[in-house]
């Protein structure tokens, strides 16, 4: 993730201004993702202890210190609506909607984030279920929005390779934001205990990188092309 | 906060040499915000250790260790006057406005938040109610200087655009400012115990977010599309 940002912010000037703001907000994401990995990664480490007895075999045992997965929470409040922003910006479709995606796809992403949070923290399943399906309702709006409005833009980008990377992106976004509810799902179908968490956190973490770092990428890569088109002088920036 | 502070700064190539000094004391104010914000969060984690006994609920517990608010108020008397000031510098009035508001406001505004601070660290509820009455002099005398200059200089602004960000950021800046008064008499009003610090710790946070990092991008987006307008020739930089 801090990769990520720093080869994002090395690129600023490479791309033209049209696209700098979606690019920086591309590494913000990851800088955001990258401080709460290193928090997740030290309440991990003081949640459990791995020791071996007379050098025989190693154990895992609990410090008494909680594991505190709400730090993945306030990532996300914070990030997805950031990310859905900087693929909006990187469509460059005409102000008004740019300001009225933005708003109404932030407002419904945070809201889903925060939906599932009390659900995530409940040992009780019916609880769990109940806020998994309140937080569907922002979620499947926003992932039919992206669908059905990344078609259309794809249509207008300025050259073929911008397009089939405008629907790699649609693609991308699709499948990272359907793993998360299913992540979310493996504690409630009634799987608890160590590995059911671990399960857990290896499935949010691979999500993650698939939705932030890897579809950072493919920003910077539309952002590149559209650049290229503009810089050549077969569209005129508007 | 932190994040804000980079994207600031990052976007200073995109505005014109007018708006510079503007968009870097926004970004210093949200680093300064960062540092204390680390402070306090060390400063609360030692107050409290939060454990479970074999595997049980857990439970919070004082440690001894004091938490210490005073970061909040150093943090306050540094960035107030600062945001006050990127809020005068992004209008762009004459000059001997600009340095005269500065004065005054950076002035009062830090008299505001110093008067603030004996009656925070007060448990008796009178002594705080006289703190809080003198720190609302200043406080006053700031907001309404804000909301009529602001309404005045709202009119001036080179396009519809703008006048409408500047608009924005002068019910942001009331919005935002009367947060912390009613923060303050949580524990005015007899509240005490651990829910009322937590309330207004979270209250204070909330309003520091507004105040600071949203006030901020406002800030850029106001120096941005006045930026565009002196480039596009519509109007000439004075």
């Amino acid at each position: 993730m801090g990769s990520a940002t720093i080869f994002f912010w090395l690129q600023l000037p490479n791309v033209t201004k049209n696209y700098r703001t979606a690019l920086t907000i591309t590494g913000i994401v990851t800088l955001i993702a990258t401080y709460h990995y290193i928090r997740i990664f030290n309440s991990w480490s003081e949640a459990f202890t791995v020791a071996s007895k007379d050098g025989g075999d190693y154990t895992v045992q609990l410090t008494g210190a909680p594991f505190n997965d709400g730090y993945r929470y306030v990532d996300w409040l914070l990030t997805v609506p950031l990310l859905l922003i900087e693929l909006i910006l990187v469509m460059k479709l005409p102000q008004a909607e740019t300001v009225s995606l933005s708003w109404k796809l932030g407002l419904a992403s945070a809201l889903m984030v925060a939906l599932g949070y009390p659900g995530e923290i409940q040992e009780d399943l019916s609880v769990r279920w109940f806020w998994w399906c309140l937080s569907m309702i922002p979620f499947c709006y926003v992932v039919f929005t992206l669908a059905v409005g990344l078609a259309e833009a794809t249509s207008k980008q300025p050259s073929p390779a911008a397009a089939s990377l405008a629907s790699a992106a649609r693609y991308l976004t699709v499948l990272s934001w359907c793993t998360y509810p299913f992540v979310y799902m493996v504690k409630s179908v009634g799987l608890a205990g160590p590995a059911a968490t671990m399960y857990e956190q290896v499935g949010y973490s691979l999500a993650d990188v698939l939705a932030k770092a890897v579809f950072g990428a493919l920003i910077w890569a539309i952002a590149a092309e559209k650049s290229a088109v503009e810089e050549s002088g077969k569209l005129l920036p508007n």
